[in-house]
């Protein structure tokens, strides 16, 4: 709306494939969640079971921010030079991703 | 003794106290999960806005699972040895924990 | 020798196979560090080359860390409570694995 | 063009600076395996204080790794789409970073 923004980059927006495809991961990751939580419900659920699931969600969950990353790298990182934003693009993804 | 059973102890049953914990947490990122879905049904949502509700998602399911992990070393782990179940146990734990 | 420790446990060694083992392979991590320093020496190296090393070094550490911690849980961890230690124990072990 | 190479970028090198403070870490992981190599000559090392070392080095490690992405972010990838490699650069940066 107005010209100064929170974040260098709020204008460069999520690719629509991507977006829809992040989406259709996180509904299922949604009834992933709720079916650890019905396990959870049950007075006889094992440990290791429970581990097990929440370690597929967190692969799922992995694998939905590798394409929303791929996609931030392909649309927005790779022509920051070219806006000039390189700087502040540089910053936040670093941000995100170190350490992980 | 009785019915054999796939897993060395499925009778070793999560924690009452751990389990209501968890399945807290689980309530509370299921509604993270559903928040993140929202923000990406806007055509305007930032990459990195994305990722960073993502990671925040994943630190909060490590955190659920390490509640349990916890509860599973405490009450079941510490005793495999009087039990004679422990070959199993760290195996299978083993299993889930390796490289994470 | 004396009655007050610094940690609960420091009576409990590493197993002398498992320490073999990680012995070996941390030789070879070395030579690995040993490669990359080597690597970076060249003005001509490229990041993603480096990338890769250290990636492949991390995936031996976590890998040497695997064993030694398989051979804890089996050797020190089932046993605790007839020891009696078992809140230490898990205390520090979950210290160490928490959020890995 | 010119000789195909196996790689997109490989006349793409590590900056300078980058370099300099990537070996100068790099010899300091060194020490620290060599620490624990010592440790682990020691027949009444405590596995715990092991895995804390491994843990300490692999922190370093990902510390060194951030430095070179953090470089080829700045120095490469925010200018591939000028190159026009962007494709590979990006392709390849995936397969280093995804799931870490």
């Amino acid at each position: 709306m107005a010209e100064s923004t929170q974040n260098c980059c709020d204008r460069l927006v999520v690719d629509p494939d991507a977006r829809d495809d992040a989406r259709m991961r996180l509904r299922s990751i949604r009834g992933h969640v709720d079916g650890v939580l019905r396990m959870l419900e049950r007075d006889d659920v094992y440990c290791v079971d429970a581990l097990k699931q929440i370690k597929a969600v967190q692969g799922a969950l992995a694998k939905t921010g590798d394409l929303i990353l791929r996609a931030h790298l392909k649309h927005h990182v790779v022509t920051a030079h070219q806006r000039g934003d390189e700087d502040a693009i540089v910053a936040e993804l670093m941000d995100v991703l170190k350490y992980r």
